[in-house]
């Protein structure tokens, strides 16, 4: 049994995902395809970069982790291959896999342009129908990675935005907001053991803070707080609340970390 | 095979369903995941709790019911696994499970507390991923329950809002709005067979009443209308219509069913 | 293996989906349901139709089509079961699958009416959990089609819009609006071959074109295309952007096709 999962823009309310589920169990009847979520706003690629990256390491090992956030489908983009230590990426070559890629070692990469592994004809808007699921589902199917096509040398950098730190106060931005209304921060928790370990709080404008926390319920309920989430970020929320929402976060928004 | 459904308040938009999914298949790998619900309100554990009610029981003997609507996470809240005749349920202690488990007979229940059953670290804000999953998957594998931590003899409640009667007048609330908006009532479709046999109607607000009926299209295209649901509950509908949206009917909506 | 696939307008947001998956696992373990959309628009026969027709084809011979839009459920509606070459569709007689038909080769209709194959009672409200879901398992486990009911000789139609076409110009409508916002029409791929073949433009008001293009990095950002649609028909979108809003398009605008 092998794992397919599946990150993209296409949503729940047309039959884009379910088709692709179609053409995988056709090719590899035996692999089980697993939704990590259809739910990345259209055409965001950096708002799919951050969900894959979050999600992928909670995948058993030699999962094939397919990722389809691709606004130049159809264009002269490439589709790719990425094989690490545990996993295999596929996605459109545009930055989608770069912040899953940022730590892991990169065993090889190809592009997908053996067209004996694709639906024919082609479509010029779903590839990932057409080229990504049909690849993966070979390649689940015990397909080496060397036959999807030539390899790739340089894939399409997405730079991450590194939060800047002078003296004891770290400059970041907020980089997802959750169904929950939680904003994720481009802070990494690890970073917090480097600080002087007094207080320290989270400012999203001048004279609006709140601090760091335990947990949720560390505050009253409705005040905002920041913590340290499950992706291993700093995140601004609302006890029983909506942050974004309540504090008017949104993806983009600066943030400052500092001695309370 | 076990199966395992998933009812929770995480949404399909980010990756925390899925990376459940993927830390299931991880230990469990011959468990089958399904989903019942990943859209309950955020935080709303009577919709949690009422949802996991009307499905539960369509699915085969020995399925694992995880349900994760858990506004307390991180606090010392208690996690939960209930054995009762023909299911296992594991939740958040938060009453989430009690209007399941109103008619079951419960066989054990106890509490997760086993950290050799836990991801680790454990998250301060994600423990559907770090804690549930993982101990669903392993009472799948075949760990006994009392593996998991010690018995528990009291779960938290969450009382049944009856519906109170009158002579011949029944005075009840809505629960629930479906996407179709039917607004779901807790007055019980058999607690009718003990009212007189005239017809009955079912009033929202004073001047405001609709006859019950048999099925949608027993009244004309555009009008009100109670019927039995398919939970078991009188639903009040509109055929071919949104009832919460026409009558302005809402959760904790007061109504009333008495004769026409 | 069998592949079970669901088409709905049941939303994510309750139980109703999942709790079909139950039913369908209950009587035939061995079964994968596979999930095209349960997002229908709540009633619209139509747009379930397209959807359905947009995806079966992508599917492994032998799989089922369960689908249920079915605004008549509890009405005296019919439920049927088609048998065509490669597949069997399950749905209420309503017209859900006349499009998924219009180019398959129907070998056999029979209604749903063996309550044998039915879970007991058959409430009002969800012919999806009590009807369609059981019967669709027990097809599955290899009960023959006759077994469910009495042949059925004439379906309920859904007729095709077919577009008209006078010399050059061709008149469509657009039947369906993607999550991307694309402007799907009723004018297929195929035909643009039988015109001249100078360069093609859709207008959708007086006055408002927008050129037929390869794909959608063929126009600059922001503006409107007309293209051949991964569904195999012709496509309004807006590269990068969101046709049906920017374009004020919605299902039933009436656009044209002709030479530039």
């Amino acid at each position: 049994m092998t794992i397919i999962t599946m990150t993209t823009d296409f949503g729940e309310a047309d039959w884009f995902a379910g088709t692709m589920r179609g053409v995988i169990l056709g090719i590899a009847p035996y692999a089980t395809v697993l939704d990590i979520t259809h739910g990345i706003p259209a055409g965001d690629i950096r708002a799919g970069a951050f969900a894959l990256a979050a999600s992928f390491r909670f995948f058993p090992r030699h999962t094939i982790h397919l990722a389809v956030v691709d606004p130049g489908v159809g264009s002269r983009r490439r589709a790719i291959a990425v094989q690490t230590e545990d996993y295999v990426f596929i996605a459109p070559d545009n930055g989608l896999l770069a912040w899953s890629l940022r730590h892991e070692q990169v065993k090889a990469v190809h592009s997908l342009a053996n067209e004996r592994y694709f639906l024919r004809p082609v479509s010029r808007t779903f590839h990932g129908r057409d080229i990504f699921a049909p690849s993966a589902a070979h390649l689940a199917r015990g397909v080496p990675l060397s036959d999807f096509g030539p390899r790739v040398s340089r894939m399409v950098p997405l730079p991450w935005p590194e939060p800047v730190r002078t003296g004891d106060i770290v400059r970041g931005e907020v980089l997802y907001i959750d169904r929950f209304g939680n904003a994720v921060t481009n802070i990494e928790v690890a970073q917090l053991a480097s600080l002087k370990p007094t207080p320290l709080q989270v400012c999203w404008r001048p004279g609006h803070c709140c601090p760091m926390a335990e947990c949720y319920s560390a505050v009253a309920r409705g005040r905002p707080l920041a913590l340290g989430g499950s992706s291993g970020m700093v995140e601004i929320a609302i006890n029983g609340g909506n942050a974004a929402e309540g504090l008017e976060l949104c993806v983009g928004s600066r943030i400052t970390l500092r001695p309370a």
